[in-house]
């Protein structure tokens, strides 16, 4: 076990409408709110009115930035803190998934340390400070709702990178299931890839851990039983619920105690996977891991025997690997390139792109020949 | 699933040498440290000479107060919260396990609100503030370190009681596996108890919560697994590591989000073995447990069942109580009152403290039937 600081300072609000305390705790920080947004989605289903109302109810000043994207960029996030710079905003509110709270995490860290956010990002300027960020989650996945990682892309440097700053737990989060109802069968579907890629990261990362590893396997089986249901009923309540939680808790710590740091090798394949095509981030990796686990096949046998024996009762490396991409596919989740239409006449310009990037994991190290293979395998 | 809040803001240091930190940190809440601790072990063992150069290191001024008993007074508590008035100090350092560190959290409160602590722990006066509290651990059991909870007892109204407060968490928390090396077996051993009782308290409380289940049942299984072969082994890291964590996991949220809350019957009816006659709290759980699963069994038959196939492979409810109790005994831990040389001639008195404190769970509530059968139960 190695030696680890076990702390998360965010308060979550978990479950039906926990939101109608928003204004009560927008208002702790202060009424000049910037309030952060994707492409609308959040004003089709009802969201944004419920925001609005909460924020109005305590007279709050609002700026509004919207038009996020899904794989969201370093640009809108420069732009928002200038906007929130020149209004002096007290506290940032963001409404959505992964792609606006992170990058809300970031716009707060620029605006209270007046600095290029890509400075931070690329871990060249540490930040000292940051503004309070209170996030309403729309869509289970990312975990960022829990965390102090966020997720980028640059098309100035051809970059998709994460990065991690204890400056950047949101002070709340708002989870409520029925927020997550109108999510579609795809995007529900990429949510429970993700929140198990992360369990996964965890898993194959660096220390013997076996309350961890314990958490890991019950936050997978919990994925595993219910998914399937909640992509056939996406109204009920209960089966949201439990998704909403488990992706919550996949990246929260609780999976990681003990271990010096998760691997996130296929993190990286699927970051440069979504820079090139606009991949969905949890479709790059119902692609990417099953790949990456036939990569790593002989290297790390016992460990993938050991996690297929908790999800499958088998005993068998390759079972394993074939039974979690079967689950992927059984998801309607893409499993090949093909099946998001990425043909073999992209392999030059993928394998290009992970050369460049140098894609790698943090505890099992790529080799020049790893990366091109990895691009083979998901052909 | 219920609606839930997840807040834990304990930053807590795991592993080899995390005490080295501790001057630094008393450091950023002042030099004036009233540090508590309890009956002299930890002088024998080397860890009060450990702190006291940490605090040395930044020239603090320390004011002691030590003798806190295994079983904490509320006295003790009036007498150290007098102590830190008078001398206005700036923070507790409490040193030991559960009965120190919950002691040090009530004197807290009782020095920054100025108020009796017992009419905290009755629920007659809700405290607005506290003194900061930075804990060193030196026994896995009760999980206080990442909780906001405490147990006292009062000989002047006959009880021992738990309280909880969101002011209780420990600011910091320093768990260092090795300073529970000289731990010896039966106390390990009543740690081990403890944390499968605050485990199974979460699964016998109110609200359908898989994922705390699945969390549940991880953290009894790796108590299952390792605690008999650290009794064996107790100076080996690995294992004291691994029963540290599962004892601090077992009661700091995480086995309860989507719950109301959890049962605490059994703990009811062992803090009252412990007032009668000063039983280890780990030691009237190994008794009361086996007892209450007994009482209910035709109650809570399915919940039982689902605990004995996850634990035990079993679909018998008799079968579940059976190996748990043996469990428990292989341990080496009192399963009847026989076993702590309590008698029968104790029937009535240990009946009539049942009855006068009407001792209750949370959720599955006791008739004064039940409190008798309880007794029975535990002969």
């Amino acid at each position: 076990m190695e030696n680890f600081t076990a702390y998360n300072p965010t308060k979550l609000h978990f479950g039906k409408g926990v939101t109608e305390q928003l204004g009560e705790t927008v208002k702790e920080y202060g009424k000049k709110v910037l309030l952060m947004y994707g492409k609308g989605s959040v004003q089709k289903n009802g969201i944004y009115e419920k925001v609005i109302q909460q924020l109005n109810s305590i007279n709050a000043e609002i700026i509004e930035y919207s038009g996020i994207k899904s794989n969201p960029l370093v640009n809108d996030v420069i732009d928002a803190a200038q906007i929130g710079k020149l209004n002096q905003i007290d506290v940032i509110v963001a409404v959505g998934g992964g792609s606006v709270i992170d990058s809300a995490k970031v716009t707060a860290l620029a605006i209270a340390n007046n600095t290029d956010p890509w400075a931070f990002m690329k871990y060249k300027v540490k930040p000292q400070t940051t503004k309070p960020l209170i996030a309403i989650l729309t869509l289970a996945a990312t975990g960022t709702e829990m965390n102090g990682a966020a997720v980028l892309q640059n098309h100035k440097t051809k970059e998709k990178i994460g990065y991690v700053s204890s400056l950047m737990y949101p002070a709340h989060s708002f989870l409520d299931p029925e927020f997550t109802y109108s999510v579609p069968k795809n995007y529900t579907a990429y949510g429970i890839v993700d929140l198990i890629a992360h369990s996964l990261e965890a898993y194959f990362g660096e220390g013997d851990a076996s309350l961890s590893d314990r958490f890991v396997e019950a936050v997978i089986k919990e994925a595993m039983e219910y998914g399937p249901l909640v992509l056939k009923e996406p109204t009920n309540y209960e089966l949201r619920a439990k998704i909403m939680w488990a992706a919550t808790v996949a990246l929260n710590g609780q999976t990681s105690h003990g271990r010096k740091y998760g691997d996130w090798g296929v993190h990286d394949i699927g970051h440069n996977l979504s820079y090139l095509y606009d991949t969905p981030h949890g479709a790059t990796l119902s692609i990417a891991y099953p790949a990456w686990l036939r990569l790593q096949k002989n290297r790390i046998h016992d460990r993938i025997v050991k996690l297929g024996n908790q999800l499958f009762g088998t005993n068998s490396a390759d079972e394993t690997i074939a039974l979690l991409e079967k689950f992927f596919k059984s998801l309607d989740c893409p499993v090949r390139l093909a099946d998001i239409n990425i043909g073999i006449e992209k392999k030059e310009e993928i394998t290009k792109q992970m050369l460049n990037n140098q894609i790698d994991g943090m505890v099992h190290k790529f080799t020049d020949d790893d990366r091109k293979q990895i691009v083979e395998l998901m052909f």
